[in-house]
């Protein structure tokens, strides 16, 4: 499974709606409206790249009010869990 | 439960050791090693903002060979979850 | 109690009223014309994350002649008060 | 009174320390640790320029931990008491 | 007596007329066309903050081909003449 | 007479030195402690480019503490007297 | 034989359309749609300059939806196959 | 098979030796020297994601000399053949 | 005799065209199309600041297509036979 | 012949022994202070890409004092003389 944190500009005017619409594309798990300085970050996760390509390239990039989008594929993931795991099996240190 | 999304630079040489660390906070949910202008993504997931202080400005801030750190804290949140909801209240026209 | 400390690009021309329409907005405290690479600064006191969302996302952001808007929400707030007690506690070396 | 709201980038690991250090210079009246792409964020309000340099050039800029300061200084200020005022007196329309 | 510079940005073929404009704005003490990443800046010396405004929020943005104007305050001013003084009052080692 | 607005961007904790040691430099007429995103702003009038070079690239940058430092040259002068006497000789409409 | 590598910022909706357009432009090897902050990145093989001018000003840059483009033009060129050669050739110590 | 094509900012006087050690990375299928705003630019062809983190993350970013990298993904790649084929199954139009 | 080096940026489809519009202004002395982030470089070699007000404010920046133009003016200026005839009168060392 | 203009950015007090030391590299023809938001500017003119990279990466690059350096690659040249010619020929209109 493929994720990528996706943030997004959009006309201030419109982003909820925005955020409505890309929470309706299939491959998006959750979007959020965030303080900083990007208007949405919406999390994708999906099988493959072709599948990437569709939701962001295909979908979210075709909405209305999306002034600018940034992927940011994750290569690599870690989560508390792993690191359990790491330490069961001596690695940690 | 407030989700923070955690935009992090670090010294290129230790991203995977930071990586590490950053994961072993409580209240770190999962880490990224993403492509694009950023290095690391942290999901933060907290009960409330002081929690959020202790794990971003106590915590990850903390952490040898973070250069810096951008919290973009999620004010509303949006899920393919709530749109069905809201369809089935007729909500969604 | 919420606060937030909202920068706000305006299109030149439209600056005043745009302070107005903002100043207008129920949450907002005050708003300052000022100087520097920002048009204004909002300072914004809500209950919670739904208010603020309300307060930015469904109410600056729909103001005509905003360009962009940057929401810093503060997690941790220091205060020449509490610095005093702390001293008074102890806690202060 | 002079009202000035500055930006202030620190160095991660300093930030709290440096937050409580400005806070203690007589005429800053609050700090936040806040979201977004500035770490600190002083609220000043001082008589005149003169105790604005203090402050600022003197004072916040003398800090260890400080990378970068850029002060807003406000010129005009708006607040929900004006505006009332200003519609009692009719020139609201 | 209060003095600000004012960088503004204008679209390319109108410069010289908005420097015109400007010019005759009541505050404006001189405007030059520049070299540099900006394209004009002005020399404001009004009263008081109030003036500032009207120069700038009422007067300076408000002329058409402006793109923006970013304000920078003098909050001390340091001049040969002071230095001399100065070092007469052997307060210059 | 060549007049350029120097952008100065110093040590936060050395900029009141910094000012005065720029001041001292023949062909500085005035330097400002600013707000915005630059530290100091100086104003050097000089007879020809030769003298321009000697006070920035031989004076202003050699001092401790100083980062960085964006000369604007102007090129084209505008004052309230020239337009006076452009209205005067029917220039003006 | 030339290699130049050319970014190219599009109009979000257009992205696909933009990308399939820039790869029937001959001299044009291959187009990534890519995460980043750039959209698309054009792999660009040709025989001299003055080609490569006829296909980035006179084609890529003619392409509707096309925001802005950078041209990094490869001055000198390293792979493993020179790599193991030098080695080969005692070069590599 | 994975493409990616890494920007990487080095020490101006360390890049010919960057570029030396980062081809000598399993999975770098060449590296360029290039004009514009990056120093190197290197394209990098792998199996699969944890490739990729082992040849950017534990390879590129541990060499000497490397200040900043930032990995563009291809999740989509548009080549002169596949647009032949296309066309001959008439999916041109 | 005065030199700047302006650098233009254009709509990206009409940059042939703003170059020849840009080479046809006495005082232009080349124009090149380049790579980088930049569109076009123009060098302007005139007889004092009058003049070069006239090419970049009263010419360059008057042509269709122009989104920005940014102006250095050399104040210092260095070549090969200045540094020989240096060394010649001993100055070199 | 290759004409490439290098911007250069130095510690500011090194600015005129870069200079110097820039100029002094064959195929460097001339190196200028410039005002604007780069120190130096060096106009290289060389046979081929691989003379390229030696006064650029092997060359420039090695001065102690230089910051960064982009380089922009003239691929189209257009200068008054061409013009000229081109309407002697009837292309001009």
């Amino acid at each position: 499974m493929l994720t990528a944190i996706v943030m997004i500009d959009a006309t201030p005017a419109q982003i909820p709606e925005v955020a409505v619409a890309v929470t309706a594309i299939p491959g998006v798990s959750e979007v959020y409206s965030v303080t900083g300085d990007t208007d949405l970050i919406a999390i994708v996760r999906v099988k493959d790249h072709e599948d990437l390509a569709s939701v962001v390239a295909d979908g979210i990039n075709k909405i209305p009010g999306i002034l600018r989008t940034q992927t940011n594929l994750a290569f690599r993931t870690y989560s508390p869990a792993d690191l359990d795991q790491a330490f069961d099996l001596g690695l940690g240190d």
